[in-house]
Order: C-alpha cells, then sequence, then structure tokens
C-alpha cells in the first residue's frame, strides 16, 4: 500500500463507527507534518462520508515564532477548507514550564472547544514513533505496566487515527499531497526530553534490528489490555473487601494476588483523598506490609494514614486525614 | 554502604533461607568481574553460616582462549578455596551458534552438575545492569509483560544475589577484595545483540536520567508480578472452560477479559502440543476471534487446528492435529 493510501484508510477506519453523527470531527493540528497531513486527509474522508471536518490550533503562547507558525497552522486548515478552524491561546505557566503541564493544558482546551462546538471527535497526530516513544519515556519511570501502556487509540472525545503508521510514511503521504508543514525547532533541541528520546529510538533501532519500534508499539498495546485486565479485577476486590468509605477487611486483601492487592490498595488510597500524582509503587507496598502482617501504621502523600485496627470482626485497614497539632 | 559491604549483604540475603540444608552451594563462575566477586562473597558467607560453598565453570569450547579462561577461572575459584570446583564442557553447535541455544545449554549444564552434587542453590552473578539490558531485550521482541519481565531473583535451584546491585559496584567490590577477573573480549563484540544493548543502556542513561537502569529494574519486577497474577487467573479461566482435554465451552472465554481470554487460549494451545517457541499474539488474536465470532477455523504451529463446533450445550472450540493427506 502506497503512503497516501496507508493515511486515507488509517483516517477512514477510525471515524468507521461515527457515520451519521452530526457534530464536526475535528483534528488538532499543529501546522507539524503529521497533523497537517491528518488535516489533509480528514477533510477528503469527511467530505467522502458526509462529516464537516473542522481543526483546532493550540498557541501555548511560548515565543513570537510559535504563535506566528500557530497562525500559519491556522491559516493552511482555512485554505484547505476545513471549517470551522479555531486557534486558541493556552496559558501553561509560560516558557520553560514543564512539557508535563503544557500537555495537560492542551487536552483540556481541545476538550473544551471539542464541547462548544458539539464536535463527535478530536483526532490527534500521533504516529507509531511516537507510540514507541511515549514507551521509552515510561521505562525511566518505572512505574509499571500502566506507564509503558503507551496512548490509546481512542480515549474519550480524543482519536489517534496515525497510531499504527511510522513517522516517515506519514510525512511522506503530506509531501505527495503538496502540502509545506512547520518543522518546529524545539524537535531538535536536546533540553527537551522528548527529543533526546526520539534520537535513542533510532539508536535502539540500531541495536535491535527494524522493526523495533513495531514490537515496542505491539507491547504497549498487550500491557495496556493488562493494565485494564487487573484494574478492572482489582476494583472488584476493593469492592468486595470494603466495609467503610475508606476502610478495608484485612482478609480479603491478604488471600489475594500481589498484583491485585497492590492496585486495590492504591485505590483505596485514592478514594480516601491521596493525590493520585504522588501515589507510588512504594506506597503500595507499605499499605501492603500492614495488610500482610496485620498492625502498624502508614504516612500517605495528601497527610493520610493507613492504620490496622482490631475489632470482634476481624482486623480492618482504615484510612484517614492526619491530624496536625496547632 | 560500601561496595564490600554492600555484595556481603546481598549474598547473606539470597542465603538467609538456606541455614542447616546440607549440600554446597554452587556459584556459576565465568572468571568474569561479576561473577569472581560473587565466588568470592560466596565462600565468606558459606564459612561464616556453616556452608559449603563451590562453583562450576561452564566452558563453551568456543576458542582456545576461552576455555583457557575457563580453566583459569576454575583455578581461580580453587584457589580461594571453593571446593568443588567442577569445570564442564557443554556443546550448543560450537561457534557462531545462537546466543538463546548456548544459554539452554548453559542452564541444563547447571542444573545437572547441581544435581550430582547435591546442590542447595547454584548463585548467578547477574546484575541489575544486566536486568535492564535483558528488559530492553525484550521490548526489541514486543510479545508482552512476560518478555519484559527480566530475570527473576530465584528460579528453582537458581538465585541472583546481584540483581539488585549495580555492574560497577560488583566490580568495584571485586577490586577492592583483590580479585583479577577475565575480561572476555566478546563482551566488547557489537555482533553480539547483548553488546550493543549495553551500550545501548549508557544511551538510555543520557536520555531519560540516572535511574533509568534502576527504572527498568523496577518495571520489570512490577511486570513479573502483573504475568503472574494474568497467568494464574487465566489457568483458572481455562480450567472453567474445559470440556474436554483439548477443547473449550466458547461462553465463559467470550465474557472473560481480553487479556485472560488470550491467555487461556494459549494455554489451550499448549495443551493441544503447539511448541511453546513457536506460539505467539498472533496465534492468541488467532484463536480469540473464533470465540468471538463463534464459528471459523486456524492453523496453529506444531500442525495443529481450532476449529468451532456447535453442539446442543452450546458452542465449543476443540483443537485437534492436523490430518496430513498421503
Amino acid at each position: 500500500m502506497d503512503e497516501v493510501t496507508a493515511v486515507h484508510v488509517a483516517v477512514r477506519d477510525a471515524l468507521a463507527d461515527l457515520s451519521g453523527r452530526s457534530g464536526p470531527v475535528l483534528v488538532a493540528c499543529s501546522g507539524g507534518p503529521d497533523s497537517l497531513t491528518l488535516a489533509a486527509v480528514t477533510l477528503t474522508t469527511a467530505r467522502a462520508h458526509g462529516f464537516r471536518a473542522g481543526a483546532v490550533v493550540i498557541d501555548h503562547g511560548w515565543s513570537a515564532p510559535a504563535s506566528a507558525a500557530g497562525a500559519q497552522a491556522a491559516g493552511q486548515c482555512r485554505a484547505l477548507g476545513l471549517d470551522p478552524v479555531r486557534l486558541t491561546r493556552v496559558d501553561a505557566g509560560g516558557p520553560g514550564g514543564p512539557e508535563a503541564a503544557a500537555r495537560v493544558a492542551r487536552y483540556q482546551a481541545l476538550e473544551a472547544v471539542a464541547a462548544e462546538l458539539g464536535a463527535c471527535a478530536v483526532l490527534l497526530g500521533h504516529t507509531l514513533d511516537d507510540q514507541a516513544e511515549t514507551v521509552l519515556l515510561g521505562l525511566g519511570r518505572g512505574s509499571g505496566a500502566r506507564s509503558l501502556a503507551g496512548m490509546p487509540a481512542v480515549r474519550g472525545v480524543f482519536r489517534r487515527p496515525f497510531l499504527g503508521l511510522r513517522r516517515e510514511v506519514v510525512a511522506r503521504a503530506g509531501a505527495v499531497l503538496g502540502l509545506h508543514p512547520w518543522h518546529d525547532p524545539a524537535n531538535d533541541d536536546p533540553a527537551y526530553t522528548r527529543v533526546r528520546v526520539r534520537r535513542l529510538s533510532g539508536e535502539l533501532e540500531g541495536a535491535l534490528g527494524p522493526g523495533v519500534v513495531e514490537a515496542l508499539a505491539r507491547s504497549a498495546q498487550m500491557l495496556r489490555e493488562d493494565a485494564d485486565a487487573l484494574d478492572a479485577l482489582a476494583g472488584q476486590l476493593l469492592e468486595q473487601a470494603l466495609t467503610g468509605a475508606h476502610e478495608v477487611a484485612v482478609g480479603p486483601l491478604r488471600e489475594a494476588l500481589p498484583a491485585l492487592r497492590r492496585r486495590a490498595l492504591l485505590g483505596l488510597a485514592l478514594r480516601a483523598g491521596c493525590p493520585g500524582g504522588a501515589l507510588g509503587h512504594r506506597h503500595a507496598l507499605a499499605l501492603e506490609r500492614l495488610v500482610v502482617t496485620g498492625r502498624g501504621r502508614a504516612d500517605l502523600p495528601g497527610a493520610v494514614v493507613a492504620q490496622v485496627t482490631t475489632s470482634g470482626r476481624g482486623p480492618r485497614l482504615s484510612l484517614h486525614g492526619r491530624i496536625v497539632a496547632g
């Protein structure tokens, strides 16, 4: 299959279940090669299937050239024929702010525009290479299956039609379609972790052979399904063990498989108000120790304390806010 | 903690549950920095705790210098005071044979020597760096949690006391102890995948920051526990669904979580005689399609055919040998 056909098949497949929906399909477009190709192909596909295709360009306001590139991307989308096209400014702490904060702000802005326009989907231009890089970033965190599971093809209103295509295929398709994408100089700046990981990905292919990017993405997909199954089963375990809003019977957790027990205990910590971003594997291990030994207490993030108490109905693990003196 | 203390604590902890066992503890020693340090530290620990400590040196017969290094390693172990010391020749297809075949032959030879000498454990010198490299190799395969789960600290008679220590810590400890390890020139030959991955591991630290080796090992440990839990649950699912030696009711599998369903189906294929090494994710997906659609057939490795049949008791998936004409 040639690259132009490949990108069209990918977008058609990603939109197949939306036929008959009235709202527009929106493309999140930076003006770069991946998302500009996505915008052009989505427009063709939408016309063939009776959708409307629009675009949202996010301007982080990081620099005058970046803002100019955003305005240019919006202009290109309008020139292609996408309608409506929104240029939305988001503020995520200004230049030098962490990449993660910018990502959160970007997705929130996209969701807000989608809701306002009644969009039935927001398409993102992430490719197979982005997926592999996301898995490598997850490796650096060392926080288990979920952090290695990469990006889902569909989550909520967001869809990633190109997640199974190599970046070079998408770029070549864009060139054949006569597009003139913007090449963000930040994509060559090794100050960004994402840029260093992109280079590493090439070296991974050198060390392990071609096909490693596909292998990384395949692993991510399998780990995502594993994590979904384990989360679902751990959720059931927690429901069975709950004896109060933030209290569980120790017995069922003690008998459970470790991978389920630890997830259930983290679930309990979330219910009790611990901030998710601060909870990690070591907190799961600390809670597990209380359950296995049947005694003791542990401090958790968000000023939450976990403690084992024993009543006539057997030991209980309860979580509550720490009482701060003074 | 200084490096000499760190290696002693690691070996002591790894042997803690063996006190009172009469057989010797054997160290698999190549004469390299990791396993020679392990041999020396195991001897000290064994003397302090009333064990006997011996060593096994495997000679693959790949080259005269490699065989000479093996003989020298055995001599070093004897000079340190380990007893018994065995130098065992294994044949895994001669030079150029695949790294995997050599590994299988090596472990079989170690198990045979352990059985013959009544050893209570065989210690392997793998470090945290080896663990990270194993995870990276698994990434290149793209075959899910189990292939990313790295090496276990304990499996059968084998134990890996240094799995939580950086290679450089173990090497420094060996130098402080006055050991003179052999530096295998094959460890610098990029013809070996393992050597290329070792270099990559350094670049990973450059891209993602220090601590990434520890993060990889931590991910491996969590994925191992996940895989153990999913295998156990999939085994239960398969038992519940079995209606014959190589036949299952489709209903329970259809309702199961995908991650469990696919593992249960691969378990069924193994029961039906498919060779484990040839079974992969695509066979799980092919079997899943039969279960979800409730009809069709699929060819599996080892001349096994899977087919859905419908009787009065609902659809069944059965696996049987392919009938070869002539």
